[in-house]
């Protein structure tokens, strides 16, 4: 049984929503500096006559939508920054800000879900329990917006949480809901070799980093083909390898940086403590120092079953829903789902029209519009199971 | 039986000598620019009324003086060129043009063997044969003036050749000289292998050049530890490994650039050869394509023999002679060893003051200047053995 | 709507079912020499009528029993070698074959299947359809029994295939299932390298083989770090490298055997060519020879998801179900599956009693046979399913 | 001036010496075995009157020559051991123990001495200063003689020392010397790597000392291609490399065996350090655990230039001198020369005859014996320099 005027008046409010994401798209702001993005949704909420809570852990704004009744309380939340690439395409609601560009969608996701907002406002009384809007900035940079708000209690009471995302390689018109690791924990390592530098010609005089740091790179290939269970997912990417300037020099120190994606807490941690104690191990073997920096990006966000499962069966009703695969890439929304059950889903942005068809951060990535009403549906199916 | 009065003489003109180095040290010019060092030995040459021919290979001057009497034509060198060092000492003839500097000698080289050539061209009627004297630019970078010079023809009829180098690790009043290869053959190689970069978390997808290059570093290593006989020297020393510019992109291809250091032509061939077979074979079982560009600079400098037997006794009359060890530095001296019999020696600057013991190329390096005496005498003994 | 009356008659056979199991218990034989074993199971098919066919690729066995109305065709499969294991545990049904022990309960996988035969074949006339009962040797030694017994056309006909195996890691009573890979497939390399031995004192004289190996077994870490798909599987394992016999001595050649284990065909066919090219452009980069040899043992093995998926809530009936994990192990079930669309189940062996909680290949490994009953009840679940 | 009569007298006794090297030829003993040699030399310097000394650290042996007057002391050395070879060439004088032959040539070492010392026995008289004859056994088997006959004191009060060997590369009445280095230190060592083994398939459960070792011996070639002088020489070879017994199976360690070859002892020293550090470094970054054993075998045999010049000019009234290469082989004379100044020359022993070309320690080696003579007039001139 479904209210079915709340998925029509979301349907009547699209070329509001539209223009909602279209201010947006025109005026995009990178992360950490979306004042303005902060400003327009607190308004719109404003408006909607949510309680509201701004400034949450930076530009973060929380709504609320307290039932007349009690029952479990569910978060939606929508991250609203942009990214540093500037915007190619020809399009009216073009980026109006040179160099910085919604090249992946959460322009959208914030009007999707302000769009639920307003028409849910309008069913308070009829809820048995309470929904949180969490409007969310600065996911596209670590340590990113999550983790702030998390911090500053935004899961409090919190039973449920769910977040969507745009995709433009899913047709318009379905979804993709899959259970367990679906994106993995990002981290940035680097290493500093420090032998003795020397003339090329009297390598015996000096400690000679360059060699020893391809002996570590060579080496660390045996965290993932020897260490790692097999079952399981790690990569260990060296991005730079950065040594001497002259032919014939021996250099005095050599950096090398890398990334790590992994999907199990123990599977992260076992990688970076491998990576140091091999770094370690072959440096002091060679008699050069080192160090060693290794910064945790998002963690790898897991999809709870039970709520994968209700969303998979919900969203059947509006569309196709495929099984999403599991990608080595990462989403802060990964933090909110280790503290709360959940799900990540993702919803079909593409159509025919090539202009859809562009990969997320690409500076012609645009998204069929249709695409921001599925998302609100989406969101509304959720409501009703919950708390209606 | 020497002629004193030669030796004499020398030490008479010291002043005049000095004066000369001075003012050479003050104007010091690249190697490829010596236009001002060329005019001022020309004008030299010409006032003692030597036979002179200019602008050979370059820069390149040859003063020639013809013995009444036939005999063997012998051939003494000394280079001109400085380098692009800032002169940082104290001292009234500092260098006056800024960034460059007579770190390294040759002013005095230069300064000694005009002094040879102006005391002897009044024995010209004694001489039983020829004396050649070879003033040549560019020695300090590849491909050096030597070799141009020797294209010229400028040894066309030599019988011996000799070259001096001052030593500021040699004291006053010393020498050495040693047979065989003394000084190394420079070579230098880059290696250019493309792979496919793409997402440091989709390696799968890629060619990854970066662990191909490490692979191929520590591949090279073989070369000197089990290709080369181990009683024969060679180095093989990577200066450079420059790949990446971002940690979590895997790139599209990596440089390496390095240098070959050996002594006997067919180890140079061998290391070579053996350098571009390793990475022929390791780039194309991981897929990757590469390029490899091989530089030969100056070949191996081996004093012949008979001729450092001779120099070794003529110049015990003039102080202590040492044995010197093989360095696997360079010096453009060598090609002519290569056309001629000959050796090159060493003459000590070096005494308690310490402006006298800074190593060559430094930016406080200066000698001892009675040097340019010692050398000069050294010229003369062999002038005086071979063709008098 | 079960027909409880056949699962009745199997717990009623179950003292007859602990009997056949003990008796080839007791008389294990061999992969490809199960003689004795195949003519006691020929034995009870032609006691319960059963339409038999013997001596398929080996000494393999099908029972088939045809329903009176048309239908689906379902095969059943019981695997009967044993393992060359010294029975080392304390029963009166210890093997009296010495160092031949059904260590892997193969035994029990027979006597099971026999059980079912014996009740199903009371019920011929209600079947619709018809149901095979495959008897299979030599499951536990590549290339084994199944493919052998495809070939000679077991499976024509044949709508959905079904095995199940014991394991003493799941408790009495418990099943467990799971879509998709579970077992990996098992191959075996072996690399020769070829160089040229010699002194040890002598490296520049000979091809050192032994060090080239080294570097091809470093370089093929990069196989599974960098070529393999992280979100896929894979396993590049060196077991033996033999080289040397003095350590003075450099020898002639390198023996390097290892193993691969995957789970999809592509990346199977991946790690296949990457070794041969790694090691084919290792090897004459550094001018040896070399020869590679790769021995395809079983497929994975695939469980599909319908049939699956069927299998878990038939099974619910009889007791827990838990979901499978997959392993690197192998089996060559994997070769049905491949042909046509069912699963392979395990059915829990371990109660409390130490005794059945030995792994498998463990010289003291049991079962509780109570489980022989469970397991032929899950085999009537199915053919109730199907065909009944 | 010479005293020619002790050459002639030396040429005359040829046929007894010849049949003193057949008699030993035919009755070789194995190092620290040579019972019946030793016993076979005491006769003979009993017999020659001379003052002897027995059992000396083992099977050594002194027969010592005062002269009526006061001067130097020399001692010349032969040693007497032979090979464990079995005898393949065809001649009268033939091995008679089987598996044991005089494949190097000590039998002709040791009868040339006793004839030296025969003939100068005779001239005891005219001596200034002392002959010591050292006959010393088990030099081609670490620790070797020279070690134990030493520490006993043969070379308290010497001089100089001076050692021959005859050499199937060289002609026949000509001589090699040369000064320095010219034989390596030979050392050997062990390396033991400690994992923890287990299922080709499940590597994350172990630590896989097979990777871990290729990674050691990879690592260890930096030694000679980066840690030692280009300018000095150093090998480093492994000779065996034994890890594993299945090949789906990682085994629990892996054993590595191998031989540095160096002359300088600070290089030694360093070889042997580098070599343990890299092993440490890696094994505990891999946190693997290992043994380290190194052996030290014989020191680089160092000819000191004085008496080497004095060598060169004696023997050159022989016959032709030629300079000695180094080779990377051993001899424990090193210890002699390690202790006391003198030389240790080549005495040539190959015609035309195919018989005396094969190189030493080749079944079928023999010498042209008129070698022995040669061996015998070159002591002579080295005693008439000194002593008389």
């Amino acid at each position: 049984m479904t209210r079915q005027e709340m998925y029509t008046e979301l349907e009547g409010n699209f070329e509001e929503t539209r223009s909602w994401r279209r201010h947006l798209h025109e005026n995009p702001e990178l992360s950490f500096q979306e004042t303005e993005t902060a400003r327009f949704i607190e308004g719109k909420l404003r408006e909607f006559g949510l309680e509201m809570k701004t400034g949450i852990g930076g530009n973060g704004i929380t709504g609320t939508l307290r039932g007349a009744k009690p029952g479990k309380t569910i978060a939606f939340r929508a991250d609203f920054d942009a990214l540093p690439i500037t915007d190619e395409k020809d399009a009216p609601y073009k980026s109006k800000n040179p160099g910085v560009m919604h090249a992946c969608g959460h322009d959208g996701h914030t009007s999707a879900l302000l769009s639920v907002a307003k028409v849910l406002s309008q069913y308070g009384k009829d809820l048995n329990g309470t929904l949180i809007f969490l409007f969310q900035p600065a996911e596209e940079t670590p340590p990113g917006g999550a983790k702030f708000m998390i911090e500053e209690g935004v899961l409090e009471g919190v039973d449920h949480v769910f977040g969507a995302h745009l995709a433009s390689d899913l047709p318009l018109g379905s979804f993709s809901v899959g259970e367990g690791f679906r994106m993995a924990a990002v981290d940035k390592f680097a290493i500093h070799i420090n032998g003795l530098g020397g003339h090329g010609a009297r390598p015996h005089t000096t400690i000679d980093p360059l060699v020893i740091g391809t002996t570590v790179v060579n080496a660390l290939q045996q965290i993932v083909s020897r260490k790692v269970d097999p079952l399981k997912s790690a990569v260990v990417t060296i991005g730079i390898f950065k040594a001497g300037t002259a032919f014939n020099v021996i250099p005095d120190n050599v950096t090398i940086e890398g990334t790590v994606r992994t999907f199990e807490a123990e599977v992260r941690d076992q990688v970076q403590e491998e990576i140091e104690s091999i770094v370690a191990g072959i440096t002091s073997g060679f008699k050069a120092t080192h160090s060693f920096d290794y910064l945790r990006g998002y963690p790898a966000l897991y999809n709870h079953p039970e709520e994968t499962e209700i969303a998979r069966r919900l969203f059947a009703d509006l569309g196709p829903v495929a099984e999403s695969e599991p990608t080595m890439g990462a989403e802060d929304f990964a933090y909110y789902l280790q503290e709360k059950p959940g799900t990540f889903f993702r919803v079909g942005s593409r159509t025919d029209d090539l202009a859809t068809q562009y990969s997320h951060h690409h500076p012609r990535f645009d998204i069929d519009e249709r695409a921001l009403v599925n998302t609100g549906k989406a969101f509304i199916k959720l409501a009703e199971h919950y708390v209606f």
